[in-house]
């Protein structure tokens, strides 16, 4: 298929040629420069929901509930699913996206799995290409999220339209969030288990953290506290109206302020990649005279760099 | 007072002397580079001990209860903390730093703070800079320590001699240790409040695990799992005592590997924040070309580089 058939095809919504398309971009085949091209020029500009938290909060669950509650609307959905492939456990860690199998059979749900920069690293530039791709394709909506821990689960909030952030009753997670400083990248909060006890207790304690946070980002937005209970379909609407209305907030201008900083983080992405490519083709010898204290780093990044 | 009187007296282990050089380090300042070299040229190496872990898992109580068994034995501690200094909240979250004051009388203890690469954000190549000004000081040991989730947690594993990772019972904290990749940065695992219901099966749950992982990195070493309760004082010679093991296990050619690799480290990190510098200067409209597809994010990257 040439790339210019894969573009018509892809232009026609056939779910092989998206797949096509993504292998492409995110191997940096030939003809992805033409692929992301056609997909960045598509007018379509689906919400892009980012779903983070601390693992164990059910975050696979609430994408899976959101999932069935906008397909029961006719609406499609797909998912980047950032998976931290790990050098040494060797492969993508794949439990909680067993659970998304539900909507396997489901033509209106397209999920695809992307791997993260290393263990634990954040997200590389090929899987903002991957994002366009989809964006391109005109799903009504798109989720990414990831495994775990780590820098990917704060770069998935640097690249969002919305940010979701899930929390739980108990073990003090509210407060932990806002120590950590996770609460300042959420852009809804939703308390899932909601049925546990102390869910109430978390939601008054993230709405009193609220209180704390002397500016809330340069959207100026309050992040609404939202209870759900994921596993039993419970609350969702609630979470989608959450980010429906930070949508409404952000307007037209506020949503082309976050595509330019997605645009920004790409490009930064791509120039560490760079970097990285560079410090792993470094001499010993550059090492060593920087461990010993003979080069600065500046002095070994500009003998590096030239 | 002249760099070369500063060195003079840092070399005497003068602690103004000392607190005067990481202030010129951290800040760039004239000096700094001089002061740099001196310390990297000192010959002591004191093991330097990163501590990680979920929040909530008791890291700074570990820490604490850790410089409380070394003091006893004579030995001098320093501690670099690193803050996630949020833009958002407007400082350094201190409320964990807070219970380390209780050594804040002792002079064979030193705590410097110092702020992470923006809120969540990895470590910058002043960390790395900090903590050689730390070892030229020829302290006894050295951890470093962070706030909350994030990459530094990553980062603190990447640069440290030996990684110590904190876990409680209950939760499956194991399991999710296991399911984030992070159990595989871990030299020696701690479950800390190992009175709670639970404890032993997390040890049994994180050896089982261990023996699912196909590789233990380049320094094919089993992490040792130690019961503590850090708050009673309790298995903390436990933990000393892995860590020792692990050091005699990576030798001096493990040593010399793992600097290199910090170097490696620091080099990147001076990399990453020109691209930093790069991205935050470039113009709207390369932004909104490269957002529109008109240009790649390595045509992007390369004018930038111009």
């Amino acid at each position: 298929m040439t790339a210019s058939t894969l573009i018509d095809r892809y232009h026609a919504r056939d779910p092989r040629a998206l797949a096509r398309a993504l292998t492409l971009v995110e191997n940096d085949a030939a003809g992805s420069a033409d692929v992301l091209r056609a997909a960045r020029a598509a007018p379509h500009r689906p919400p892009v929901v980012g779903v983070t938290g601390s693992p164990g909060s059910g975050k696979s669950t609430l994408v899976s509930a959101l999932i069935a509650h906008l397909r029961a609307a006719g609406d499609t959905v797909a998912v980047l699913a950032v998976d931290p492939s790990s050098p040494f456990s060797g492969g993508a860690i794949l439990g909680d996206r067993i659970r998304m199998l539900r909507h396997h059979a489901d033509p209106g749900v397209y999920v695809r799995s992307i791997a993260s920069r290393g263990a634990l690293g954040g997200l590389s530039a090929r899987t903002l290409q991957a994002l366009s791709v989809l964006e391109g394709f005109a799903f009504d909506w798109i989720f990414i999220e990831t495994v775990g821990v780590g820098q990917s689960e704060v770069d998935i909030a640097a690249v969002a339209d919305h940010t979701v952030l899930v929390l739980t009753p108990g073990g003090g997670d509210g407060v932990q969030a806002f120590k950590a400083g996770i609460m300042e990248i959420a852009d809804v909060m939703v308390v899932n288990k909601s049925d546990l006890p102390g869910a109430d207790r978390v939601v008054r304690e993230l709405r009193a953290a609220q209180g704390l946070v002397t500016s809330h980002g340069p959207d100026d937005w309050f992040a609404p506290v939202v209870k759900a209970r994921a596993d039993q379909q419970e609350g969702i609407e609630g979470v989608l109206n959450a980010i429906r209305a930070h949508r409404a907030h952000l307007g037209e201008a506020g949503l082309h302020a976050r595509r330019h900083e997605r645009a920004r983080f790409e490009l930064r992405a791509a120039l560490q990649d760079r970097a990285g490519r560079l410090v792993a083709g470094a001499g010993a010898d550059l090492i060593d005279r920087l461990a010993r204290g003979d080069l600065s780093a500046d002095q070994a990044a500009a003998e590096l760099l030239q």
